[in-house]
């Protein structure tokens, strides 16, 4: 089931050069790709999901180029794969049938910033820290903070619904979009949404589009909410022998009634991986807490000071408390590096993204080492503890291994569906977790989803292969 | 287009009987209403919108009741419109073809309150307030706060998606629910969302589900995200000369940084009503706001003084601080009371619900005010500034004042479109705002939420009437 390919069946030669012809039509040449060399940049994401090199790649830059590719597209009846900043974890970009890869990273502009309204309207193309950094200087704050920062695109963070550690403070990307052009399959522009802070005119079709992985519609410009950026900001960091000693001081700073913003877990295995990077972390730590806590600088010195005595109760081994920026920045470097820190220590992994109700972490836990055990598989879990949203990396070499990693991922879902959890917190589903969607949900409801995507793509040409065991247009 | 009810047809004598029949050998007889004189009860809700005696009213205390319910309007082949407190605003509870009205106050137990997840189970029946006091009683807090609170059921709030004052700060129902039971028309029952803070798997069912006005499902157990209760509030009234002066405050607190969590704006009519009603303010107030700041008791007093300088800047008569809770308390039931001491000066109102643009009220309210002037008809406004939502009462007595009243409510919408803004923020489009929803809305984007309804509802049986001019299976 590992890393299978959802059988989309490839398009046809002639429909292949019909939508050659026909974007190279209406987009001009220099906005097509189709040089296998060139497309072939495109058949992957940051997953190990494994696509087929697609037969055009459009190099869009504004919202009439996504409505003219998805036109030509439905016209020529060839599949089309959205993708923004191509950071995805499970594939929500790969074009798993080939056809068309509609690259949205050229519509990249950030179109307005109404500091009145608390408001942002951005191309989808736009990269997330472009946005941080132009309205954190004037004193306002879009949370949503995935790891990929740097790289990763607002479209693509829109349509998986990205999350990160600040997410269990402030909540999920969904909890920012206001509204949105969406484009659908066919090239038809839909305004969706709203531009107030409230509204609830008809049913809500734009939390509907927000992480639904590209397969109901592409976006175009995206209105958002800003809050108010928080003043100060304390970072702490804890060192405790195991986990259910970090996790238990998760559940006394819930109790002491602090609301970190972020609570960034690490077990003993990452802590080794950091430690192979270079990292001198003290030997008898077997897992850390990264933690951060914001308000009002006064609020900050409340807030650390229950965190500290929560790291006490839980028999923390050491608490450190980052005295200026620049110590902060340091803290949080390890934890972006983690994942690279990750890839030197194995040739292939594979990041699950689960949530469990948060007092549950350690025993999920130790029910994937029992089953990493049996079925000779490394594995390392870190993730944000607040909201239980666990990533649970499993390494491997050589495909001997596979058959294992197959096994104890299929062992994590049902220990994390049994523990009352969900399959993805933040990656989404796309092409690798699909196989795993009945575990948690129902026939009914599998079967209900299936026909709100028929109703938006009845052709089943926009990014298929995802989400759905079998495909979207097939029986359960 | 005022008060006009939708064509809805009734169903056959035949139907009806067979209804109930099956309610009642379903149900048993006492949960089941006939009476004419029973059923009339549950023909009206707050609004001023008409139904019809409905022909069966069932009074469900499980969600088996619902299934049953809902199973029998199925097979009966008649209407079938979800109650819960009857404090809707525009009509969403009114059975306007007849049939069944399906009552779920009797499902009101809060089931759990997990407090190590922050997490709270309730029947769709519970009355908001008696959420409120269990969770605040442990230091948690439940935001969404309608006007009207101790008899809104959670249901309800869920279907309407409420606000309220605090959802400036908080956020609405919406940013609360994490799953649920949906019921839906035949009885099927379906498992929604999650009971994680995170989950992004699959499509954001619950989502489309809340806000939807009881069209698409009815709600068993609901699933709520719960915060931590601030540890202080501190409440302010400003007195202005005029509107420009009060929304110029808001504006001045926005640019001070100022997240109040409340600010409810009153204009000069709706101070006349309150002096009317007994209470004694300024006779040169021609606006007012009733500000409330949270969090810690020094993030409150800092706020509380920046409040207090934009008031300054923005001209205010005077500044009052609540000094106490029995002060507090005494501020905010002026608040509550505030629809009912209107509805004392008329026979007849209509409180519309529309948002623009924060820093629009001000235009928006002297367009009314010469559209008010054009067609004689009396109005006052007020509402939650810092969100825009304003809540623009329409005052007649006679009949004779109906076209006028219908005149200025089709130039409110018109103007609020025009601003940028939206047809409701909190009480949803209902039977009365229906045929205003092609002001703001696409055909095509109507059309895609006709499909949407019809893929849940395809009988068109599941509270009919609401939302879409002309019916949800009639074309635009």
């Amino acid at each position: 089931m590992l890393l299978s390919r959802p059988d989309v069946p490839r398009p046809s030669v002639a429909a292949r050069d019909k939508a050659r012809r026909l974007l190279e039509a209406s987009l001009g040449p220099s906005k097509v790709l189709v040089e296998r060399d060139a497309c072939e940049r495109f058949v992957r994401d940051e997953s190990e999901a494994e696509g087929v090199i697609p037969d055009a790649v459009v190099l869009a830059s504004s919202t009439d180029d996504i409505q003219k590719a998805l036109g030509a597209a439905r016209e020529a009846e060839v599949p089309i794969t959205p993708r923004a900043g191509g950071t995805g974890r499970t594939g929500g970009a790969v074009p798993v049938g080939g056809g068309i890869v509609l690259a949205i990273s050229g519509t990249n502009q950030l179109k307005d910033v109404d500091l009145r309204e608390g408001i942002a309207v951005v191309e989808p193309g736009l990269i997330l820290k472009s946005l941080h950094d132009a309205v954190e200087r004037e004193g306002w704050f879009y949370p949503p903070d995935p790891n990929s920062l740097s790289s990763c695109c607002l479209g693509g963070n829109v349509a998986e619904n990205a999350g990160g550690p600040r997410a269990f403070k402030y909540g999920v990307t969904r909890d920012y979009v206001l509204g949105m052009t969406a484009l659908l399959i066919g090239g038809q522009r839909l305004q969706v949404g709203r531009r107030t802070l409230k509204g609830v005119t008809g049913y809500d079709v734009t939390a509907l589009l927000v992480g639904s992985e590209g397969t109901l519609a592409v976006f175009g410009d995206i209105t958002l909410k800003l809050i108010r950026k928080p003043e100060s900001v304390t970072t702490l960091l804890a060192l405790f022998p195991d986990v259910r000693a970090s996790t238990r001081c998760v559940a006394e700073m819930t109790s002491a009634g602090v609301t970190a913003r972020c609570i960034e877990f690490f077990d003993g295995s990452t802590l080794n991986a950091m430690r192979a990077a270079g990292n001198p972390i003290d030997a008898r730590a077997g897992s850390l807490l990264l933690i951060e806590v914001d308000g009002s600088a006064r609020d900050c010195e409340v807030a650390a000071e229950r965190v500290g005595m929560a790291c006490e109760a839980a028999q923390a081994l050491e608490v450190l408390v980052a005295q200026d920026a620049g110590q902060r920045e340091r803290l949080w470097a390890a934890r972006r590096e983690m994942s690279h820190a990750v890839r030197k220590l194995t040739r292939r992994k594979l990041s699950e993204d689960v949530v469990v109700p948060r007092q549950c972490i350690a025993t999920l836990l130790e029910r994937v080492a029992a089953s990493c055990e049996k079925h000779r598989v490394r594995s390392l879990t870190y993730g944000h503890a607040g909201d239980g949203n666990l990533h649970v990396n499993f390494l491997w070499d050589t495909d001997d291994e596979m058959p294992g990693v197959d096994l104890a991922i299929g062992d994590l879902f049902r220990e994390v569906v049994a523990l009352g959890g969900t399959l993805s917190g933040e990656h989404g589903i796309g092409v690798l977790k699909a196989p795993y969607l009945p575990l948690e949900q129902s026939p009914e409801l599998i079967a209900l989803q299936k026909d709100l995507k028929r109703l938006f793509d009845p052709s089943g040409l926009l990014n298929p292969g995802k989400i759905f065991p079998g495909g979207a247009h097939q029986a359960c």
